[in-house]
């Protein structure tokens, strides 16, 4: 009998690029294109230079490529600084129900694994799909159905930076390892595991370097395994594994291991269409509609907002707070700018990062369409939740008509999925904001081409010259609320 | 009111040289020649060289000092050498009720920081005071007085890297940072504090690691703090935090701040004088008082070993396996072998790491005395289990006499201390199968007198140059036997 790191192992060694759906391929070639772009737009933050500065400050090997750092780095610190950039605007990637963000530590540490080893295209985008398939499985062996929650955010934990580690870990074992490397890999992994999510509730930047690190921990690991460290085989189901130290032994194998190798979680994980709180992205949509049908701010009266009811503590409530945000931030986790962003129109997909500054939270147009929302629990919404964030839009306008806009599918998942060259623009949104309009298209072009592309240090060589010169968008610390429930 | 965190931060910052009670000065000196003697031993093994070359092959700044890596290391990656080299053996200290091994951690932290700073022996004195003393009051916050165990323990968690990450983390910090930097660097650390033990199960190395890695987490935290990343005030007692994340919230706090500051844990940790299982040092010393009672050997009849009864799954059974080891791993677990060392006469104070080879542990002779050997429980020793880890040891002679020893207090305790001069010849047995006499004897006393240091480049400098050209004692993987349940 197998352990589960075994069945593991066996299948991310075991899976070569041609045994890859084309749609798992698309997906992976989407995600690090996503993933860049944000890395790019993160690039300003201050606690995205305290990573550089750090990084930059110690490394001597050439290893990898790092988003604003011009020498190459080793490549654990190239991954520690692109898993930062990757996840510091929460603009990155969703799975359900697992309730994490695979790729801002999954592609980091693959593109460092697979560049400092002359890897190609193929070996990249191979890497990726089993380390990002092995990071999902492992959050969904998490989830417990009967709260309808992650057990590990009901600990505390962060599955984003714990279950990414070990998926890392598996996509830069496998650049050049076999099964036994992979498999021990995940046994070293698991002892670097780490992340808590406090600084949700009452301050502080650290939650924006959880990727960061579980990208480090993960190259780390792949690379102590190569040296000859070794890690028990039963790592994850064993007495004192990982499900046991994170879990208490309750999780589910068969999410671990049901279907894996031939039913594909990669191509199912969401995409952000827009740098908000993905609770708020269909009020965004619904609110489009509206515009799109013709009404302008001036014809609407009321506006009401139907959510699913666990959502209304992030989006809705308390609503003197959401119809005022003081920040760029806080605007993120306000249903009433959600609308307000939809109705007035947006950059990018339809909402980008100058959607969200400081100034335009604070804007008295913004303020004024904001005080005729009211955010309400909506059953419709409720029953498809957390498999879709929907909305139902009400705008009574004073010629006395009542429009309802539903949005029951969230833009981004499986069931509504954004093309390449839907994503290649929230890409330009992203990169153009430091980068040369005619890089962007350029690194737009490889990516799409990722699986012939042979040398991945050219490919990433532009953004080490990104020059972080302003700061976009809100940098503020996030607000001291409570977090939600589910925090997608 | 102050969070838990912020009083740590307080201690820590507040806290001056001068501050310190003499026996905790006299304490810290000793942890740091100990450490650094177990490290050097240490030196040899193959886990150490995979440490050291992956180290060495990417750190470009030159910081600190690593065992046997002559140019120096980035901070982080000199304290992650350290730290791996000062746990490998199982040679290092343990504090009772944590259950967990703070020095391995905090020393090599704190040595990094503080040599990278070029501070002086008192600044690293204090440093290493305040972070053993948050480690290990981390440490009993998690102790389950009702199940007489350590509640990270029970969940498959390493208490001694987990908390570890977090004392050198406040080691790190305090060496430049003010309260401030201290609490943000526990913020910080929380999100990176990691290790399992299932590898004390089914095999691996990993663990050999893990104080390592947390050292290399803490001084990375304190630096990233510096470079000015942010935690949480909560980042203990949050509905998000440390212990909910790894004790689901079940605590003691006052084991987190009573005293803090007048009560010092820190003289109580106990030294290991003999390179085995805790649990079997007593029947050692027992053993020993024979020999020098004038007992031999030949004549002895039957020898009965009686321990705490939740120690004979660890050092007496399988009696068969106990009694006929087959490594010098496996030796280190064994009662009777550890009764036959004492009988005979071991090196160091008693029993050194040239005690417990692969050859020793089939020595004819050897096997002769532990064939005799019974393992019982005692209630005498039951009764002060875990606070004292006793034996007393009954010989039955062939004219007829019956011995009695009894050890029921633990040598290398606060009851039963080790002076600086018998640390130094535990040192000396481990420093000296590498280095030089003189250089043994000049780092002695330049740890005797630490709070008089200037230059701690120059004290480290002779262990940068250690040649680890024989592998000396077992190297052997753990076996894969169920670990105690107290694992000291």
């Amino acid at each position: 009998m197998s352990t589960l790191a075994e069945q593991l192992g066996a299948f991310a060694a075991g899976t070569s690029y041609d045994d890859l759906p084309e749609a798992v391929v698309a997906s992976v070639r989407m995600r690090v294109l996503d993933t860049l772009g944000i890395a790019v737009a993160a690039a300003p933050l201050e606690t995205s230079r305290a990573a550089r500065r750090w990084a930059a400050g110690q490394g001597g090997a050439r290893g990898a490529s790092a988003v604003g750092v011009q020498q190459r780095l080793p490549a654990g610190l190239a991954a520690f600084v692109n898993g930062v950039l990757a996840h510091s605007l929460d603009y990155d990637d969703t799975h359900l129900p697992s309730v994490l963000h695979p790729s801002a530590t999954v592609v980091p540490a693959a593109l460092a694994a697979a560049e400092r080893a002359g890897a190609d295209g193929r070996t990249l985008v191979r890497a990726i799909a089993v380390g990002l398939e092995t990071c999902v499985r492992l959050g969904m062996a998490g989830y417990d159905e009967e709260a309808g929650n992650s057990t590990f955010f009901e600990h505390g934990q962060h599955a984003t930076s714990i279950c990414g580690a070990m998926g890392g870990a598996v996509a830069a074992a496998v650049v050049e390892g076999d099964e036994a490397q992979v498999v021990h890999a995940l046994g070293v992994a698991a002892s670097m595991a780490s992340g808590i999510i406090e600084a949700n509730r009452t301050g502080g930047t650290v939650k924006r370097i959880h990727c960061g690190w579980a990208a480090h921990s993960a190259v780390s690991a792949a690379e102590l395994v190569a040296h000859g460290l070794t890690g028990p085989p039963t790592v994850l189901e064993g007495r004192f594994g990982f499900f046991q130290a994170w879990l208490h032994g309750r999780y589910d194998a068969q999410a671990v291991t049901d279907g894996l190798g031939s039913d594909w979680a990669v191509p199912g994980i969401f995409f952000k269409p827009y740098p908000a709180n993905h609770f708020t992205h269909a009020a965004v949509d619904a609110a489009a509609a509206l515009r799109e049908a013709g009404i302008r701010p001036g014809d609407v009266e009321r506006l009401v907002l139907g959510v699913p009811a666990p959502n209304l503590r992030t989006i809705g409530e308390p609503i003197e707070v959401k119809r005022a945000p003081e920040t760029g931030y806080m605007a993120q986790f306000s249903g009433p700018y959600a609308v307000a962003v939809g109705l007035l129109g947006g950059g990018g997909l339809g909402a980008g990062l100058d959607d969200y500054t400081d100034e335009l939270a604070r804007d008295p147009e913004r303020r004024a369409v904001m005080a005729k929302v009211d955010v309400v629990a909506d059953d419709r919404c409720t029953a498809v939740f957390p498999r879709q964030f929907p909305a139902v839009l009400t705008a009574r306008l004073h010629d006395g008509r009542e429009v309802v806009e539903e949005v029951l599918t969230t833009r981004g998942g499986p069931e509504r999925p954004l093309s390449f060259d839907e994503l290649a623009t929230k890409f330009r949104d992203n990169a153009g904001r430091t980068l040369p309009a005619e890089q962007v298209e350029a690194l737009a072009r490889a990516c799409d081409d990722l699986d012939h592309c042979t040398d991945l240090a050219a490919l990433l060589r532009p953004l080490t010259l990104v020059d972080p010169g302003h700061v976009a968008g809100s940098t503020a610390d996030p607000p001291e609320d409570e977090v939600a429930d589910v925090q997608p």
